[in-house]
Parts: structure tokens; C-alpha cells; sequence
């Protein structure tokens, strides 16, 4: 095995020959899929950074790793003696890539990318930045051998699953098509994909997708799909191989005017159409429709959220009432037996982020069977985890205490809590986005001077990608943002971490719903779908106002309510007391409150 | 006197003649002003709506005006028989002037309007919509006959009071200039010119700015100002009259790289520089130079804060004390009176809002001297108003209670306190807009089914417009929108209003500070300049939590505790109880709490 110093030597040997003096390599595959197949994994291979968000550039005076606060404790971490640069995205006084690019190209220098890793936007900026570059060659290709091309077969979903077929799904399509006066649309976003035609594939890990594109005209559907992977049989669709895609959008009927979403079409097929046809510019109408669910999904979800949030809950209990030696992977091992159980259950929805005490604090930390950490009777232990099921994407994370908490990790667990509850219960005018809400988690956490380094929550997928667009809520306004619509899914999921020290978050999957009319507008609201206790243990109520504690409490009463019909005599008198609802609890709670 | 209809029949006779089908009439005078001095009211002429936000169109059709949810109310009564249909702009279902014009524009149908009313940017977005269009014809002129060209004196300001000379000014101007590789610079937005060279004006009603064009490159700065009106004298100023600017732009000295505004330059002149010159697309520097409040600046604004308090305040006991009859135009005068007490008081800030029970559900309400309206010892008074001071623009909003109120008027009052003091207390990370502290003030109300439909906070000036970009606290988050930085100051105005009953409005200005730095970042906070109370027999403290009572009680406490000392003994007993801080009234309330 060679080196990460190694590999990049050879690419900019590469370079030199070629003529570029920088080389882009992001984390994408040709789809700008968050999550990508191990065909795709480019950027790992030549930093040695596995997270799921980061840009290499390789340069002739130095070698950087861009990547957001999620990550940089991982990076830092996974970087060591690589002599690649971190650069912490969106922290003071650190320029972004192409604030890098523009001071730091030399006259006539090349930049060079492989224009199927980076979004036609993404591409137009490097441009603008790096003055001149090169996308048609793909560098690393003789360096970095890339596995078998993925071979997953798909699957395809009954209506009764998805509830609506894809042939209506397409012609909701074509009326959109119609609108906009544009002749066909072009799709690589794998979720869209899936959604549209209602298969689920198996390219990715725990993102049931299958490497494909899709071009929807008036009269037909051709999707670009590998050979003798799918079984997609609906009327007029026609199967074409993978590759040939750039041969159709090189010669194939575009028509004049083609709508395409320049935030995920990548940059090498924008530029063939957009020599071809009129480019429209706009997120594909499956987006929206994808994201709002509809009450075949909903009715669907509602079930497996509560079986996956039983089995999370049994989880917390084997892990508070277990003498069992317990380690990070072994506790991650027996949710995923847990979950199993379930009759639905197909797989997990990412990666099981079990981590003990100080690694809490790596936001998107994966244990390792190399070196077991073990769970002790103290500090806190968070598990971030979901589930693909027939039925639904789940996602969820509880932080339980484990033993005694200091006064800092009282205020950080208790805040968190607040911070989840305050947006479960928030009331919004219609036409709200979440950015404009994410004040609600933060406002508490703000005025004792703490903040976390990522969003508040984002959309989930239907049996899809657990991340999924538009709409999220985060400490930041974004131009044409997307409104908050009944229907959707987001997740709530404030945390604090503290280096070294610890780490707290607290997820629930809430469902936007209409509230009610009022002579001042429509307001809407949340239903919560994750059914899961917050540990008690780790409330520090005097924190907390009236108001919020009414809040903590109804939530801790109505998931017991809600689960204790499921659960044996012994389970649901263990659940009664980690949720603090014992009088004892709440007599002790209310003694510390008017002290 | 002409009628609207016959003024309008008028003006399609000529429209008809220059084959124009649609013609647009804004309110903006040339300089994309807020408020405009009455040569440029051709809008009002043209409509009778005297707003200061509405936009007509005239065509051959039909005549609509579109205005926002401040003067909804007022703009129905004024348009009553004239023809018009009232455009409620942001209502569900209402189409903006451009999506009424792409539907409604015939083929091959030109819309015209003077390219001097329009800013550059809509200007393309109108010819966007409108395919056709026609600007550089003013075909109002012969119907409206302007009156007389503003020709106040302009006033220069010592640097004692701006804290920074006109010079350094312009040198920071040029510096920003290089960094961006400008030659110049266009300024056209009046209280910009009048901030970058330290005068004041009096072209416009309540904003002490003088009609000006500037122009800054590298060596000179020229100002375009009609002559006799000024007597700037800086090193190195050109003065020529108003009207040669269009000369100036068509043959002057522009350089190859023009920086501009294109939200506040005007579609003509922005038309006439890109024919010369490559344009930058920039806000100007003096912008943000101007938001951010200087040391100079904001010592003199406490100071006239406190003095303008003491008046609003001493305009209350009288209004809640007196046994004299009084009508809303009366209040106002009574008021202008404890203002003009002050040495500092030059003149009101803007047109005082002083509503009567259900009239201040008119959210930019003006009472008429012709209709007099009786202030009654029952329901509620609200008062809007500011001054002009040495020192400082003021502007405060409070509602007193005249006597016995309902619950939905104890609701409004009691949400709106606190939702102004929710922001007030609020903490935020550096980085953060308004729009996401906006819920602050909304979410209690929103929980009600309540919304106000007007922005929750806007930047005030310093001896300048009352309203003053670029910050904002609204419920939209805007693309590029500004963050909040110390120095900036900042309203916070919620309200509540139903119409024909009742509104409340209460307004305090905020001054941004730092808070703190932590291990997390750096975070603001808000230092309040109004020192104004708030009626304590408005106040339902069973609607808020503890934690919002003690903010309400921590705020009354420290209003009494720094006007005390400014007071007789008589007053300050009256405000001791009008802060509801006498032992009785607290009794009550908790009381009340406990019920």
C-alpha cells in the first residue's frame, strides 16, 4: 500500500505533464451524491480523510482539505502526518476554495477537475475563480484504481408503498415540464431517480439508490442505468446503459430548451447540453414532491417510527440496566439487534455513531473495532443511529447518562433538550423557512456563550437517503431558501460538544403539519414522530423555564403513554422513572427549582 | 381640481399617442428615496393614495396600485371611488407588478415609466417581465405640474458630532474602491452623500437630506447639488448643478470600472454609465460605514435617547393625569411641546402616529385635523414619533392603556411586550441576521394564531432618515442579507392589530454590542437606548413564563431606576406605579399568576 505523500507525488507528476498547477478533488460521485459508492472514493484515497463532506486541492507549493465543523476534529485527526492543510471551512478568516483560488493562482496557472465530480454551478464558480481550467481528464485514474463499477440490482416499490405510481409521478412532471416551457428536464440526483420511477437500488451504502440518469421529455422516459441492474418495466420507459449518457446528451433529442438543476447536474454534462439546448435553470419539480410526503408515506412512517423508536428505547434500557462489559461497536451491535427484531427493518440509514464520553464530541464520529472504547458507569454515552425500513427512513439520536454528570455537562444536556422541545412546539406562519426558526434550539444555548458547529436539523427520505433536501433548519439565511410545508419531515437535533471532554445531541424526526387559520394567516406546527424518553438524569431543571418545563414534562408523559402498551410490566416501570414522571423525581426536581 | 379618474384619463389620452399600453408610476423620487419631497409625488397626484410605499400601473385595461401591509387599510380608504383596484402585495393569490405584467402584457405591448423613478434593478427585472419597454420619457409632465425644485440650505456638521471628517470618509471610500478595482464611484442615495460629506439638508420632510448625485474616483469628488444650496468646502470638491449630472454621465470622466448600487441608482443613469464603462454591482462602502454607529455617534445618541425618553415619558403621566379633553391631533402637538423642551429638538423625525382606539389598527395612521378624533378614557392610545435631534434620530412607539381592557386587548399587549423584549434580551453569534431573531418577537404570538404584517425591526439613522438600511429584523430571510454588527442600531417594533378594534405596537431602539467571546465564538447582544415604560395595566403576566416576567420586571425596574433621578417627586411616584413596581400591584399579579 502506498502512502498518502506517495500518491499525491505521482498526481502531481500527472499535473506537471498535463500542464495544471492545481487539482480539484472533491467528495462527490458524478451525481453530487452526499453519501457516495466506494467507486467514487477519490478524495479518501489520496488524504486519507473518510468524512462525508471535503475538498481536496493538490497544488504545486502545498496540498488543503477543505471540510465544515462536523468534521474537524476527525480531520485533524486523520490528516496527522499526511502534510495535507486543514482548512476549517466557515471559521474566521479562513478563505473558502475559491476565495483560495482567486488570491492564490498564479497568472496562466491551470486549475484541473474532473468535470463529473463538481455541480455545474460548482464548476462555474471554479471558473470565475481559477481563470482557467481543464475538466474533460480525469487525473487520478491510473493512480487511483477504482473498484468494480457497482452492480446492485433494484428493487421496485408496490404503490401501495410509495402512494402514487410513477406514471403519475411523471406526469406531474411533464405538467411542470409544460409550465416552464421546457421541452425535456435532465436528472442525476440518484434520490430523485428513485423516487420518481419508485425502485430503490443498492449502489450505496444505507442509501437504497441505484447509479443512474434520467431524461423525462413529452413523450418519453430514458433512463441510464448498468446492465441487467434494474427491472423497471413502466410504460414507455426505455433502459439505456450508464455510459451512454454522454453519447445522448452529445447526439440524443434534448429538444431546445432543457430544465436541469445546476446544484446537482455535474459540470461536464451541463456543458454538453448547454451547447446543444437552452439551459432552464431550476430544482426539479420531483424535489418537492419527494420532500413533501404524501399520507400513504405519512401513515406508513408514523407505524415505523414507533417500532423504531421502541427498539431504541429497549436499547437505552439494556444499556442503563446491564451489568454486560460494553464497548462503543458492542453497544452499536445490539441496537442493530434490536432493529432487526423488526419485521420491516431492511438495514441501517448510515452509519451507527456510537460514541462514549469524549468522543460525543466528534460530531460525526464512527467507532472503530480496532480500538474498542468502553462504555463505563459514567459521563454520558450519545448513539446516533437510524434504520431503512419497509415503511421508512428513521433517524434519531439520545444522549444517556451513564453515572454521575458535572455542572457543564448537566447545562449542556439540559439546554440541548430545551433547545429540541422548543422547536417541536414552535407555531409558524405559513411561508416560514427554517433558518428562521433555528433560534429556537440556539437562543438558550447562546446566552450562556455555547453554540454547535452544524444545523439544526435537515430532511429525511421516504425508505431514501436520510439527508435530504430542500428544506432544513439552520443558523444561517440562504437566498430562496424553502419554505416549511405540511408534509415534510426535518430533523431537530441541537447538541454541545466540548473537546476532549464530552459530547451531548438529542434528534426527533418531526413531521411539518397545518395548525390552524386565524384572521392573520395559516399557522403550522410540528407532529413529533420520534417517540423516545430523555433521560432525566440529565436535566438540570432549574435551567429551564415554567414554560419549559410544562414542555419537557408533556413530552416525557406522552412518550410514555404512547409506548407503555408495548412494553412488559418491568420495561414500562423502568421507563416511568428515566423519564423523571415518579413522584420522587418530581419532587426532587421541584425542591432544586425553588432553591 | 382635477379628479383621480380625470388625471387618469389624461394621462392613457398621451400614453395612446406614444403608443405605450402600461404605463408605471412608483413613488421613488430619482434617488430611490424612502420618502420624497412633494415635487416628485407624482404617484399620490396620480392615485390619491398618499402612502409611502405604493406603485401604480396605469393600463389601457385597468389601474392598479400595489402597496404592503402597512397601509392596507389606508389605501382602501383612499382609492374608495377612484377606480383602482388596490394589489395587497404578499397576500396569498396576489400576483407582484412583475407577475402581473408577464401575465397581463399583450404581445408586442410596451410598458413605459421614467427611467429616473425606477432603480436599476427593477428597472430589468420590469423589462424582463414586460419584454417592451419605454424609459426615457416622463409622459406625467404636462398633467402634474411639479412644484418648484426643493432649494433648502444644506448645513455642515462639525466632527465633534460625526466623529469622523468628510476627508477620512472619502479615504476609507477609495481605499474600498481600490480593493475592488473601481476608477469611481456613483452615489445617488441621499442620505449616503449627506453621511459621506458630513452636511444635512432639507429637501425632504423629516429627512434632513439634500437632492445630490456624487461621484468619487481616485483624485475628485464631484457632488451634482442645485446652486445656492450648499457651501461644502471639503479639499478637493467639485460642485456643479443637479441637473448636469445626465451630462456628466454621458461625457464625463467615469474611468473603465464604475462601482454602483443598482438597488438605489436609478434605471436611467445606470443605463448611461453601462454604455461608458464596465459596472461593479456593489452596495457602496458608506453603507455599512454609515449602519455602524462611531464612538462620537453613539455617546450622543445615549445622551438624546434619555432626553427623548424623558419627554415621551412625561407626554404620558400627562395623557394618563390630565382632565383635559384631547383629541389625537391634539396628543400629537402636546407631545411635539415636551419635545421641543429639549436644546437639541430640531424637528420630528417623521410624521407623528398618534391613533386612538381602533385607528391604531392603521399601522401608518395619520390623524387629520378635519376629523378630529376624541381620546377617551376607555381602551387604548398608541403613539409612534421620533425627532430630529443635535445628536441623534429618535423613534419609539408606546401604547397607553385609557382604560378598562378586554382580554384580546390585554392578549395583544401583554404579547407584543414581550416579544420586544424577547429580542432585547436576546444573545446571538456573530454572523447572525435579523431575520433569524425575528421569531423572538413572533413565536409567542404566532402560538395565538397572531402575526403583525410589517417587519419587526429596522436601522435607524444618526441626525439622519429614520429608517436606514442595511439591517433589518423581518420575517423573510433574504438572499444577501446582512448580518447585525456592533455599532449598528436597530428596531424592535412588535404589534398586534385587528382591524376596526384596537392596535398595539410597543418600540424601543436597540443598539448592537459584543456580549462575550467564548471557547464557541464571538457573541452580540443588544444595549437598549429607549428608556420609555411600558403600561403595566396592559400587562396579562398570566400569558408569559418566569422567565419573561422577570425581563418585563427587570426592565420596568431599570427604566424608573434611570429616569428617577430626572424627576420630580410626583412624577416619579406616577412612574412607579405606572411601571406597576408599587407592592400592590405586584400582589395582584401574582395573584392573578396563581390563579
Amino acid at each position: 500500500m502506498s502512502t498518502i505523500p506517495e500518491r499525491i507525488e505521482k498526481l502531481k507528476k500527472i499535473m506537471e505533464k498535463e500542464g495544471i498547477y492545481a487539482y480539484l478533488i472533491p467528495t462527490d460521485d458524478f451525481h453530487c451524491s452526499e453519501y457516495v459508492s466506494d467507486y467514487f472514493k477519490v478524495r479518501e484515497y489520496f488524504s486519507g480523510f473518510t468524512g462525508s463532506a471535503g475538498t481536496l486541492l493538490v497544488t504545486m507549493k502545498e496540498v488543503l482539505l477543505w471540510t465544515d465543523g462536523r468534521y474537524f476534529l476527525q480531520a485533524e485527526k486523520e490528516l496527522e502526518g499526511s502534510g495535507i492543510k486543514l482548512m476549517k471551512s466557515g471559521e474566521e478568516g479562513v478563505d473558502d476554495i475559491y476565495g483560495y483560488l482567486e488570491k492564490n493562482m498564479p497568472e496562466g496557472g491551470v486549475l484541473g477537475f474532473d468535470g463529473r465530480t463538481v455541480t455545474a454551478n460548482a464548476g462555474k464558480k471554479l471558473k470565475k475563480s481559477a481563470k482557467n481550467i481543464s475538466y474533460k481528464k480525469d487525473l487520478t485514474k491510473d493512480i487511483f484504481l477504482r473498484p468494480a463499477f457497482p452492480k446492485g440490482k433494484t428493487e421496485n416499490l408496490p404503490d401501495s408503498l410509495t402512494g402514487m405510481s410513477a406514471a403519475d409521478k411523471l406526469g406531474r412532471i411533464r405538467e411542470e415540464l409544460k409550465k416552464s416551457g421546457a421541452d425535456g428536464i435532465f436528472i442525476s440526483k440518484l434520490d430523485d431517480i428513485a423516487y420518481i420511477l419508485n425502485f430503490r437500488g443498492s449502489d450505496v451504502s444505507y442509501n437504497p439508490v441505484a447509479l443512474s440518469y434520467l431524461y423525462i421529455n413529452d413523450e418519453k422516459t430514458r433512463i441510464f442505468i448498468a446492465d441487467g441492474k434494474s427491472d423497471i418495466a413502466y410504460h414507455g420507459i426505455i433502459e439505456k446503459p450508464y455510459e451512454e449518457v454522454t453519447g445522448f446528451l452529445k447526439k440524443g433529442q434534448l429538444g431546445n430548451k432543457v430544465m436541469l438543476d445546476p446544484d446537482s447536474v455535474n459540470y461536464l454534462h451541463y456543458r454538453m447540453i448547454k451547447k446543444r439546448a437552452g439551459v432552464i435553470n431550476a430544482k426539479s419539480p420531483s424535489q418537492m414532491m419527494k420532500a413533501v410526503k404524501n399520507e400513504t408515506e405519512i401513515k406508513h412512517l408514523k407505524d415505523i417510527y414507533l417500532k423504531d423508536s421502541l427498539a431504541l428505547t429497549r436499547f437505552i434500557r439494556y444499556l442503563c440496566t446491564t451489568e454486560d462489559e460494553l464497548t462503543e461497536t458492542g453497544a452499536a451491535e445490539k441496537l442493530f439487534e434490536y432493529r432487526k427484531e423488526i419485521k420491516e427493518f431492511k438495514d441501517l440509514s448510515f452509519e451507527t455513531i456510537s460514541a462514549y464520553g469524549k468522543n460525543g464530541a466528534i460530531i460525526h464520529y464512527e467507532p472503530s473495532e480496532d480500538n474498542p472504547v468502553r462504555i463505563e458507569k459514567k459521563g454520558m454515552y450519545m448513539v446516533d443511529s437510524g434504520g431503512q425500513y419497509e415503511g421508512g427512513t428513521t433517524d434519531v439520536t439520545r444522549t444517556v447518562v451513564m453515572g454521575e454528570l458535572n455542572d457543564k455537562e448537566k447545562e449542556a444536556f439540559t439546554l440541548t433538550a430545551a433547545g429540541m422541545l422548543n422547536i417541536l412546539n414552535s407555531v409558524f406562519l405559513k411561508g416560514t423557512a427554517g433558518s428562521q426558526l433555528d433560534v429556537l434550539a440556539r437562543g438558550k444555548m447562546w446566552k450562556k456563550g455555547i453554540n454547535y458547529k452544524h444545523g439544526t436539523g435537515h430532511g429525511v427520505g421516504y425508505m431514501l437517503n436520510v439527508h435530504e433536501g430542500p428544506q432544513s433548519i439552520r443558523n444561517k439565511a440562504g437566498a430562496n431558501e424553502c419554505a416549511l410545508e405540511p408534509g415534510m419531515l426535518i430533523s431537530d437535533e441541537p447538541g454541545v460538544y466540548r473537546d476532549g471532554q464530552f459530547g451531548v445531541r438529542t434528534e426527533n424526526i418531526l413531521l411539518v403539519k397545518e395548525a390552524f387559520e386565524t384572521e392573520d394567516g395559516v399557522f403550522y406546527g410540528f407532529e413529533n414522530l420520534t417517540v423516545v424518553p430523555i433521560d432525566h438524569r440529565g436535566m438540570d431543571l432549574k435551567l429551564l423555564n415554567d414554560e419549559e418545563i410544562k414542555q419537557y414534562r408533556d413530552y416525557q408523559k406522552k412518550v410514555y403513554d404512547t409506548l407503555k402498551g408495548y412494553l412488559s410490566e418491568d420495561e414500562a416501570k423502568w421507563l416511568y422513572e428515566y423519564c423523571g414522571l415518579c413522584e420522587e423525581c418530581i419532587n426532587k426536581d421541584s425542591s432544586l427549582r425553588s432553591e
